[in-house]
């Protein structure tokens, strides 16, 4: 009895409609990032701040997923950047069908640099491909040092690890060592870059990261 | 055309076994908590605290949910407290299903306080009836103040909010005010304990109210 997997099924779709969304982006030169963390963790705070680095050197747009409320694509727009409010009204994740529409309402051929912040959730985003060209993932040093082997997929798959909130780490105890390590196992090839959104440190350092990636796609 | 609801078939399925827990918790005497929180909240810290507030006490027991790995249901076996780890292997949330195959390695009948700590995430842990007596959430206030219109089901549900990791309140710029207020707004009828699972405020508080919910279902 051949056996449908459901799941599979959706996730095949999937595939299908990101591939789509690829070349729709390599067709418009943008490059994509899939922004993904726990709720909480400084994505978009993270996001304000990657935007001040870059505004003027590359022109920017965002795709903000949240559940409810208008509130991160109000605070993006406040910086002068094109945004769009995806409301997934109780979905755990973003799709690639999703973003599609979502983009219908931003001008692709002028921006060289387009973020998806995803939904705050550790698991099923990092299932669903967009068409992105990187998954970034923003973490905190308050969320503790047991994560990449509770949650691998989401940490495996991504091509840079954004530690934030680095000004708190002396009243926590979290080891950043220890994260460098497990991330050796996990993937030895993910950038790590930790940050203080508050502070500003290490912010120059992601920016530059970030320039580099999207101007070397050319 | 009558359009199949998967979700809402699922949904109901859920709610069948959901209720059967029930039965089977109401048989046995057992107050059930469904714990939940984003991943690095500090639930499991929570957990073991409650857990040296209410030994001698209440007889409790432990189900541990986790995508991968058994470090929680460790940490909760290291304090002589039943636990039973149960691995998602990808899967978002836990369900009725689950949990009651795991009840069956508990000694329902000489455990009071049943803990069920779910996977870390806001999202689908809140649709899913477990056959609880009562959901509680733990938040951190380095998490920021927009998340109960963010995720409002979750809040919504929860009897009782432990706002955590009180001790870093002065490095971040969350206001416990502003939470009380949009709590009043979204279900004036939840708790809110706030604590610092690291230097034991409200923790007394904490383990004052669970034992009165506990003893006083009898």
């Amino acid at each position: 009895m051949a056996k449908f997997d459901l799941v599979a099924g959706l996730l095949d779709a999937n595939e299908v409609l990101a591939q789509q969304n690829r070349e729709l982006f390599q067709k418009n030169k943008v490059y994509v990032i899939n922004l993904m963390g726990v709720p909480g963790t400084g994505k978009t705070t993270v996001l304000e701040k990657i935007i001040e680095g870059l505004k003027g050197k590359i022109s920017i747009g965002v795709v903000e997923g949240d559940l409810y409320t208008t509130k991160d694509a109000e605070r993006i727009e406040k910086l002068g950047i094109p945004a769009v409010q995806i409301n997934t009204k109780g979905a755990c994740h973003l799709d690639a069908a999703t973003v599609r529409k979502a983009c219908l309402d931003l001008s692709l051929q002028d921006i060289e640099l387009l973020v998806i912040e995803n939904i705050g959730n550790l698991v099923c985003p990092a299932e669903f491909d967009l068409g992105e060209n990187a998954k970034i993932m923003v973490i905190s040093v308050t969320e503790g040092n047991d994560k990449p082997w509770k949650y691998p997929l989401m940490f495996r798959q991504s091509k840079l690890i954004i530690v934030n909130k680095l000004d708190l780490i002396n009243y926590t105890d979290y080891d950043l060592e220890q994260f460098r390590e497990d991330m050796c196992c996990i993937n030895p090839e993910t950038k790590i870059i930790p940050v203080s959104a508050t502070t500003g440190l290490g912010l120059c350092e992601l920016a530059n990261w970030l320039y580099s990636e999207v101007k070397g796609q050319d």
